[in-house]
């Protein structure tokens, strides 16, 4: 990057809300051109768990083997070469076996669920678990307490959200996402909205990895009033990873579209990042086109580089 | 195992107060050749600790594993073939690393723990691990809370045991073994003390296995009035296995023989099993000398028939 993108961009804030895969690849991009200090990840921890006494977080462990280059090439969870004795012989003993924990993944979980027994914050555990693998990434929780993200079926039944989507393979169509936990945002994220100069929504499902943030109370006010860029999790109508496509039409009544995402972040958008063909004129939001497919990790600089460069360009056009 | 035998012991119930390695080689033994139900294992829970949240149970992993014919033939601990992938990872993390424990290993510790935290008690626990390994041992903690085993070494300075043994190697020299927890025996142990015709101590270490068995309200006072056989964790002044050698000479003032431990047991043995040239007329406890050192399953096997055949000749001698 020019010396005229780091001095840019070392006067800045960029905070990122991130969800599971397509945020971390995105994320990655940007912590390898942005300077250190410029870049604030907060996460959704909705999805976090209690796996036979161990505390799981999905979101952040994906974002942790995403940024040490530990993450697999060819699936969204866990720990590339992993091996998964530990499980195969708890299966063995009657034990559960459905969500996948590899060895060395498993090492991660039982690291953080001992410093959370010993009184640790998810933020402090957090970022020892980030300096353990020598990344400095500023990065914490959207809540230091569980905030469970919750599944309502069309049938009216309620599921964990692990449990809907690996145990049921997110096959129950979804009515509504419900919100548990008292909302309180994690002190790092309030003060990372404070600071910001640009927000980015990357490519992360909206109901069940944004929307678990911005329900925080007090988040979705701040963001407001802040330069927000999204990246959109929908290309020509499909959901690069997971089961959004599905979801859009029977949340929002409407086709699985970009504009349809443009249009529910309506209040919060200034600038969405579509796909090329992805723009419609029916879209409610600025929206710019991209080559948003993170194929590989070229894909997630180039992407880094190209959100940075339009809130460059229209949303600091007045700065130097 | 002839006919006589087994309808001789079908009619006796055969208790087994047990530690370590040298318990489960004898328990394994008697349990291929005793009939199911005349057989009771109780077993010392001193060593057990809490490492990263999980509760480890050495003696009944030692026995689990041995009786499944899991334990390696080469050291006191574990599985055979084990993989270390958790502790490795863990390690990166800065875990702990001085306590080995495998990845199959874990799920057994992982079983356990989640058990207990869902309101399993350590007796139901256990039963269910042995049966999950496809044992029907009869066989139970000494009991149901914690009661850790100390070491108070010789600059008065007090070590958890499995510090002292493992993280400190048993290099200082001990001068007193401290029991904690509030003493109460298990349902399970008291009652077969109770229904026991006779009680076998194993060649297990006196001082930190069988002691904090005898130490429980009311559990030496009604082992007193039972027929008990011992059998020596000595052999030519040097122990099988672990620290015992060297706390002899500490803690009783005398070399380590097995008369001195013949003698330490006195008001509970009616027999005892040493090693051929170990009996001595100095002994104060009635002594025979059998091939006590257990290299393979076939020694495990004639040592548990010969301390059936020494209880039936000594001791039920009236009996037909």
């Amino acid at each position: 990057m020019s010396h005229d993108f780091q001095s840019f961009w070392q006067r800045k804030k960029v905070l990122v809300l991130s969800g599971g895969v397509g945020g971390a690849k995105l994320v990655h991009g940007l912590t390898r051109i942005l300077p250190e200090t410029s870049l604030n990840i907060g996460v959704n921890t909705g999805d976090d768990f209690d796996w036979m006494g161990l505390w799981i977080c999905p979101d952040l462990d994906t974002i942790l083997y995403t940024l040490s280059e530990r993450a697999p090439i060819d699936r969204g969870w866990g720990i590339a070469n992993d091996t998964f004795h530990l499980l195969d012989a708890l299966r063995d003993l009657g034990g559960p076996d459905w969500f996948m924990l590899g060895d060395q993944d498993l090492a991660v979980h039982l690291m953080r669920t001992h410093a959370l027994c010993t009184g640790q914050s998810l933020s402090e555990v957090t970022t020892a678990l980030f300096r353990a693998h020598k990344l400095r990434t500023q990065i914490f929780p959207m809540a230091e307490t569980p905030q469970a993200t919750r599944i309502e079926d069309l049938q009216g039944e309620t599921h964990s959200f692990q449990d809907w989507l690996v145990k049921l393979r997110a096959v129950p169509k979804v009515k509504r996402v419900v919100f548990q936990g008292d909302g309180e945002p994690s002190h790092a994220l309030m003060e990372s909205i404070h600071a910001a100069d640009l927000v980015i929504l990357p490519p992360s499902n909206p109901f069940v990895s944004i929307d678990p943030i911005l329900r925080l109370t007090g988040v979705r006010e701040l963001l407001r009033i802040k330069p927000v860029i999204g990246v959109a999790p929908i290309i020509h109508g499909q959901a690069v990873k997971g089961p959004l496509a599905e979801m859009i039409p029977t949340l929002l009544s409407q086709p699985p579209t970009a504009h349809a995402l443009a249009a529910y972040y309506e209040d919060l958008l200034d600038l969405y990042v579509v796909a090329p063909g992805d723009a419609s004129s029916s879209c409610t939001v600025a929206c710019v086109e991209r080559d948003i497919m993170m194929r590989d990790i070229a894909a997630r600089d180039r992407l880094a580089a190209d959100v940075l460069d339009l809130a460059r360009t229209h949303i600091f056009a007045a700065d130097t």
